[in-house]
């Protein structure tokens, strides 16, 4: 399973793409899209589209993973990540790529064991479970990274419970 | 000057296109994309994009004006019609079209000459000035025009007076 994770942020915008068999997850690229806070919103809005657009047309992830929630302090930022979000949103939409949503405490109970952990803790873990040398940067690359981290697990989880559930179902016939 | 106005909104997002010589405005076309609330809020957007995309490729307009800044009640819904007017961006800026924004304060005073007027008396002007025969239906498509008639407004009232300043000047020039 190949997963594009995306952090998305009106000044920087983290990306991370992993291959993943479930029990072991491969760092394919990370990094993250800086926007030059002097340009207008809606050009930052078109080089993070060019960006995605050429991540999804280079490495062809099969599914886009975004953060479900920003807890924020006011209204004026919470509308200018939507605006990023609903760019990346579109854009993988354009590329006919399913898109999920996880909030930061599923992310962070996925990759740490512990939803309230910090950002350093994630970084320490992402470079774990990716065996790298050294922790992803900036710490942008390292959220996204934990992003595909997540999906995999959650699928992977929710994979094994419809199994269970299933040969549960099974079982009950045989017996009946 | 043809101008697309967008009251952007994650059910019903509005249009208006309107052909203005800054004295007379004309309706070109109005309406609105209702969004199946039950579809994927990725598809929703999606749906948007390609509408948008349709207008400007058919109507060709110089300029799209979008509303401000969003007052509402939560940052979820914030969230959401700031992804909306992202993906409304995004799809101006892919087709090389400038974006303008204003407030609804603006879009109001403009239209009826009063900031707090009523979407209904919003409505009632939109349908006067264009010299229509019937309210434009429905009002997501109304505060769409009441949006390109601010921009006519605001841009005709700023040419007016940078002429103004520079006649100063070039007279204050002339008597030194």
């Amino acid at each position: 399973m190949r997963v594009l994770g995306i952090d998305c942020g009106s000044h920087v915008t983290g990306f991370g793409i992993i291959d993943s068999d479930e029990r072991y997850h491969h760092l394919v690229v990370s990094g993250a899209i800086r926007l030059q806070p002097r340009k207008r919103f809606s050009e930052r809005l078109l080089v993070i589209h060019q960006k995605v657009e050429q991540l999804i047309s280079t490495y062809c992830p099969q599914i886009v993973a975004v953060e479900d929630q920003f807890y924020l302090s006011n209204f004026r930022s919470v509308l200018k990540l939507g605006q990023v979000k609903g760019a990346v949103i579109l854009t993988a939409a354009r590329a006919g790529i399913p898109i999920v949503e996880y909030s930061p405490l599923e992310i962070k109970s996925a990759v740490t064991g512990y939803g309230r952990a910090e950002k350093s803790q994630v970084q320490s873990m992402v470079e774990k479970l990716l065996r790298l040398a050294t922790p992803p940067e900036p710490l942008d690359a390292s959220d996204a990274l934990a992003l595909a981290i997540c999906h995999v697990h959650t699928s992977a989880t929710e994979f094994r419970l419809r199994r269970a559930v299933s040969a549960a179902a099974t079982n009950q016939g045989g017996n009946s």
